[in-house]
């Protein structure tokens, strides 16, 4: 994954900015770069929580130039989707796939986000390598600022990021799981004509949910002493 | 795609409220639910923008269960994960997995979120059919609330949205063009023994960045005038 640096060009609220960094936490990005900002207050740092760090090394200049100085690419967004495919300054990547573009480089990248009003200028976006899209709704597509650098980040994010999965059952645990259950129908007097379907239903069940070491194991025994329990009942009676 | 019903239990901050309500116009769901909310007033209306239809038709009511009334499948969130996985009402499915899966289904679900400082309580995580998480960076994984509604409605919002790409040149079309690439080599005087592999590196340039029909055109326009233009100067020396 690409190192990545944020570049806010001219925003007007301050809050915009506090919740821009506080992402930039959440999605483990440090750089901040603020070209030509509004005053950042109290009610930035009160948005951006755990990342009024990142707030408070973000460096101001005066020009995209010099923000997305050092970067070896620089991606701009915007809301706003060319139909034709003519004015190609604005032929967009959607944001998924650009990240997972990205995913073989570890040099910086800036990912630009204009204005709130105006997005990006037209000079602007033709200083950027490439554009970005934030797939949304055809009659709304404009997001809240800090919410499109979220998705965006986001999705950065998720390369090289796979959530690790609670260990799942083997095989052979599954199989002593279905054996207890089989013994539960038998132990039911489970209708012998419907024995087979049920047991490959559960089966089925077990499949589609993917439980965990410990949930199998749970099941098990609830099967187990169920069946036993009823065994001991039966000899009893 | 499911039809999808958002519910915020207990928020605290209108202005979150208002942001859900705008992200909601953003990826085209429209009914939103509130539990206890605190009052909704114009920091909310301001934050809404497009989505204040959406905020004045929210539903409030006293308690998760008749918010989530009708909905075949309840999915609750929250940035806290479980480390073991025997805690098992808090064993995450990373939102994409989810979304991936629920693509399937048109029936109506409820996607619920919690207070903006302590999330969902544990009888209201019973309630949920499954657990939703978002990846997000270890050390500060708690997203604002309505950035993570926002990242779970736009992965819902993936679901059957692929982003209809600019019309790729064919097969022929492209041949014409690395045609007209080679013959610029060639009224250029490029040297011969480089032709070969500058026409096959210029063909890997183009397959990768994969250009539209216009982009296509436009290129071997300019190879095709500059080739002219050189013959015919060569024509005239």
């Amino acid at each position: 994954m690409p190192e990545v640096r944020i570049v806010l060009v001219e925003p007007k609220f301050e809050g915009n900015v506090g919740a821009v960094a506080r992402s930039m936490a959440n999605f483990d990005i440090a750089e901040l770069y603020l070209v030509n900002p509004c005053e950042i207050g109290d009610d930035a740092y009160r948005r951006a929580k755990h990342g009024s760090d990142i707030l408070e090394k973000a460096v101001t200049v005066n020009s995209l130039e010099e923000a997305v100085e050092g970067c070896f690419l620089v991606a701009g967004t915007s809301g706003i989707i060319t139909k034709g495919d003519r004015n190609y300054t604005r032929l967009p990547i959607p944001v998924r796939e650009f990240a997972q573009q990205m995913s073989g480089y570890i040099e910086k990248i800036a990912l630009v986000f204009g204005r709130e009003d105006y997005g990006l200028y037209q000079e602007e976006l033709n200083k950027c390598d490439l554009f970005i899209h934030i797939p949304a709704s055809e009659e709304y597509p404009v997001l809240n600022l800090s919410h499109a650098a979220a998705l965006v980040m986001y999705e950065m994010f998720q390369i090289g990021h796979e959530t690790r999965r609670a260990e799942p059952a083997d095989r052979k645990e599954k199989e002593l799981m279905f054996n207890f259950f089989d013994e539960l129908l038998v132990s039911i007097d489970y209708p012998e004509h419907r024995k087979a379907d049920t047991s490959v239903m559960f089966r089925r069940m077990m499949g589609r949910s993917i439980p965990t070491k410990y949930e199998y194991y749970t099941i098990m025994g609830i099967f187990g002493d169920a069946s036993k329990i009823i065994k001991r009942g039966k000899k009893w009676e």
